[in-house]
């Protein structure tokens, strides 16, 4: 790893979907900077211990992470790329070790939830929750007892010398999460990622008056520009009873004309347009 | 318990916040039927033994629980209320147990993830996934061993005998979870809620053309009636790329004149428009 490389933040351990999500989006010569938590990336960034962090932003089963909009507009940091992970959940264990013998399983609270038909269908198995996915790995192999096996990505198990035992733990097979990769304004157009596509988009938080209609004349300032969206999303606003922030993507670049002109019609009747960012997107 | 209580379907265990969301929208005179998991729950409806059921929709931190609205859709079930409940954990003993004693935490998976911030500051304590909130205090009184807890609402605490050790263990105060009330099309009618309030809700899936402007022109419908959205959603059409259906929730009654002229507007222009339910709304 060479001092050059992008110090990229990301929640978890080594092995974590975050880091799967970095290598896609920065190729593998990037020098991963693991935290405990989503408040930490964002903190990492602030006092320079790193260029820039990866941040689930949805889930096709579970919808909008509120808390990290939240965390990405008090922040006024950018994103600068996206891509989707599909989540595949696996039983990693040491090698040698047989399925019939595990009895204990740890993971994230979540990837358990995730796995719930898994533990239903096995009663034998206790099921054990850490802080995280790959951390569970590296836990599981540094043991090495035959009875324990963990729940994380095919990433984890390759870099703690995991065996699969069994793949496809997910209740739901249409599990995937986006991820933004996000960094400060100033080093954001510095950060290249691996593989530009052509399809852009620009994401932006738009508050309008409290009135019927309001939404609909915001709307028509792409309709006007034939811009097309690719998210909208209401959520309430906190302490103002029946007011709606919304979350907006947009299909293409803020340096397109017809776009950025949509965007200055926008500021003029909205109460609040808050740019996230424009960036490419990678499946 | 009458014969003739209301059979209500909901997932978890007696003192499950789906059981206290039916409270609030029903009363105390119901006959709760407690099920496994949310699959149990429309199927409990469609072979006569429940006559309707709780299913929680949307979280104020994660967002819209899509497969729940898959359900929902594909059920053709009607939702005939809804009420927001918010989630509060506690900490949840045998009589007579210290805290400084307990060493063993049950809960649901995602309820441990919602109070990572509380087993981060306590490492002593070790957190064990099980189905359901309120079956982990059943389970902890159950066992009257005093270094176990639950973590459960107040109200699984009261209904088993628990003491409450210590409260508002998530990590997130603003922690709402919305329900729908449901029912088959036929029984819907019958089924009144305990306090009808003037504000109602008419819930619809749309699917429009990919076109852009396409659902800039369906909200037109609404905005030319005045009639307010209080919840807009894309969400991406599975096995269709970049082709989305809409959530839309819209202030008003479906028997409302205005609100029915924009529906049957709307219809003629959509490609799908699915009524969810038109429904009275309890805070």
């Amino acid at each position: 790893m060479s001092e050059a490389a992008l110090r990229v933040a990301y929640q978890g351990e080594r092995g974590a979907f975050s880091e799967a999500a970095a290598h896609r989006l920065l190729g593998s010569n990037i020098d991963g900077v693991p935290l405990p938590t989503f408040e930490a990336l964002f903190e990492a960034i602030e006092s320079g211990s790193a260029d820039c962090c990866i941040a689930p932003i949805e889930n096709s089963l579970f919808g909008s992470i509120h808390r990290n909009y939240d965390l990405l507009m008090e922040s006024g940091l950018r994103i600068i790329a996206e891509t989707h992970l599909r989540i595949v959940h696996n039983l990693i264990a040491a090698p040698g070790t047989q399925r019939s013998d595990v009895r204990r399983v740890y993971s994230h609270p979540v990837a358990l939830g995730q796995c719930m038909r898994f533990f239903g269908a096995h009663p034998e198995l206790e099921a054990i929750p850490l802080h995280d996915t790959a951390g569970s790995v590296r836990l599981v192999l540094e043991r090495g007892r035959r009875d324990e096996a963990a729940i994380a990505s095919e990433t984890a198990a390759g870099l703690y010398g995991g065996t699969i035992l069994e793949r496809g733990l997910e209740d739901h097979a249409q599990n995937f999460t986006r991820f933004f990769l996000l960094a400060g304004e100033t080093s954001a157009t510095t950060i290249a990622t691996i593989e530009e596509t052509r399809r852009w988009k620009t994401s932006l938080i738009l508050r309008v008056a409290n009135k019927p209609g309001a939404l609909f004349r915001a709307l028509g300032v792409f309709a006007l520009q034939e811009i097309d969206l690719s998210k909208i999303e209401s959520r309430p606003i906190e302490g103002r009873p029946w007011e709606y922030a919304f979350y907006l993507d947009l299909v293409g670049r803020d340096s397109d004309p017809l776009l950025a002109r949509a965007l200055s019609n926008l500021s003029d009747m909205a109460e609040l347009v808050q740019i996230l960012g424009s960036y490419p997107t990678r499946w």
